[in-house]
């Protein structure tokens, strides 16, 4: 039976927005709610920058730069080659399509608009037809604190710093006065939910500030439906970004079932469901002895087909706290 | 004898421009500061932009768009192809290697630094070795009022609405308040100061707003050094901008010798020489008339050689209130 209800899904940037990109070839796009981590948000040139948001909305308008994960195709980089010359800061890789986002947000910011309404106007004019939403329209800011002491704004450890320092843990500033944003508690509450989906995005920087927002696993358990974590370690690797690393750093091991450990013992009774790589079925019983139910199937999501069959697993959970057994 | 002055130049944007780059290929770069005029300045998208300082700063660093006039050579245009498309405005023209500029500048004023001292900054990393400054680090914003009453900032009537609006006239907004620029007082007080040359710019835009900051007509004339101008109009036509379509829509003919006459009535006492191009030489008489030593030569300046000739011609005008008669 195909799915007819609605799904909430949480993402960060590339991983995520793949996924979302497979949910939203399954699913109707008024049965799509994505919700975006803005931790990573930061003010860089004087310019309002929010990663995680235009990844997945630039992937669902397909405009999205399918090489590198991020920023647009077909992109150019001469502001940045000039900026360069002009000294400068170019280690944050702004191109010049992709600053148009940027300058059009910043100024609608400055009018007044809020991050949702400047999102939804963004894409309207994209062609997105999913609900796209950051998870606040508060300002939440990712911190690293690195095992030597030092505090890292996310982006300063993310991209300028090649994440090379080591981490010691993660701090949301202002997370605690931040209210979700409306798109994010109507998704949570609407009727139709029938699935919560968290995307293979980085559990410590990505997915945790938004489930952190306060009243959002109340909220979200309340519901009593599926709540679905797709493992983003694959084989003990993770297949962009930093999850594995840091995950060795904060004396975890790198496997997909201490992902789902983490999940479980962050955000208790929240998950229902794990999915997890074909290549790590080993770790099945593990996972299943955190009261979860489990998937195996493939997660590596080279292909678009591959990006829709994992959205297809994941909406497999249906039913009252998951489906499947 | 060579000119071994100093020699201190009014410009607007592209004429003037011209004849700065002129003047710099004759001149050390020691001898030569250009002022350009600020009243075009405004805050577009979000960030300052300045017009004419950028011209002439981008001529003289041999980064201009030779084809246009404005802007950088081998530039590119993605971000406003992308702004289009997300709906923003798009009316003025910035180049993605333009913008790194004004992100540039923007930021650096947020950060409390003066126009003087990022257009030093600018200058410097772009190697423009001689002295370039705004007119003022004050904001003075040109306005355009029309024969219709209605009242245009500058950009919009210039770069939106294409000059197509009727000009009744022009004010300043902000110049009563407006100090000239430290290194514009330095240069006119310089003690070896030898010339003052305006640019052909546009006499009522472009020279008009420098030369009505409070205490500059005054300061040049105590110098008793000659103060040149080159005639905007050739032949009953502007090279390049509105100036000879603002001197219809005015009541004034469009010839060279009608700038003379504009000049010596606005600025009383001030020009001492004027410099008109071969296809004018029969207003020589005229602007004679008017107090004026006159220069005819060519003054279309289409290669890089007829800037470095007008420029040669300019600087004959030496020795205490002009030495050719």
């Amino acid at each position: 039976m195909p799915f007819s209800g609605k799904c909430l899904a949480i993402s960060g940037g590339v991983g995520g927005a793949k996924l979302a990109l497979g949910l939203s070839r399954i699913l109707a796009p008024e049965q799509l709610t994505v919700i975006a981590n803005t931790g990573d948000d930061f003010i860089h040139l004087g310019l309002a920058i929010s990663p995680d948001l235009d990844t997945v909305m630039y992937t669902l308008a397909d405009v999205d730069n399918k090489e590198v994960g991020w920023g647009q195709s077909g992109e150019s980089w001469n502001f940045l080659e000039a900026l360069e010359r002009l000294g400068g800061e170019t280690w944050f890789r702004l191109g010049d399509r992709d600053l148009a986002t940027h300058i059009f947000r910043t100024q609608k910011y400055l009018g007044g608009s809020s991050l949702s309404e400047i999102t939804r106007e963004l894409c309207l004019t994209l062609g997105v037809r999913q609900k796209l939403a950051p998870m606040t329209d508060d300002k939440v800011s990712t911190v690293v604190n690195t095992r030597d002491g030092k505090t890292l704004s996310f982006q300063h450890y993310f991209v300028r710093d090649h994440c090379e320092p080591v981490v010691a843990g993660f701090e949301f500033t202002g997370i605690g006065n931040a209210s979700m944003s409306e798109e994010f508690s109507r998704a949570i509450t609407d009727p139709a939910l029938e699935i919560v989906v968290i995307c293979p995005s980085n559990p410590f920087v990505s997915v945790a500030p938004v489930l952190r927002l306060p009243g959002v696993q109340d909220s979200i358990m309340e519901r009593n439906v599926p709540v679905v974590a797709v493992s983003p370690i694959i084989a003990g690797q993770a297949i962009k970004g930093p999850a594995a690393k840091m995950m060795r750093e904060l004396g975890k091991p790198q496997t997909a079932s201490a992902v789902a450990e983490y999940y479980v013992s962050e955000f208790r009774g929240l998950l229902t469901g794990f999915v997890i790589d074909s290549q790590d079925e080993n770790q099945t019983g593990a996972i299943r002895a955190l009261g979860l139910e489990t998937i195996v199937t493939n997660t590596l999501m080279l292909t678009l087909q591959d990006r829709i069959d994992l959205a297809d697993q994941v909406l497999a959970f249906t039913g009252p706290r998951g489906g499947t057994q």
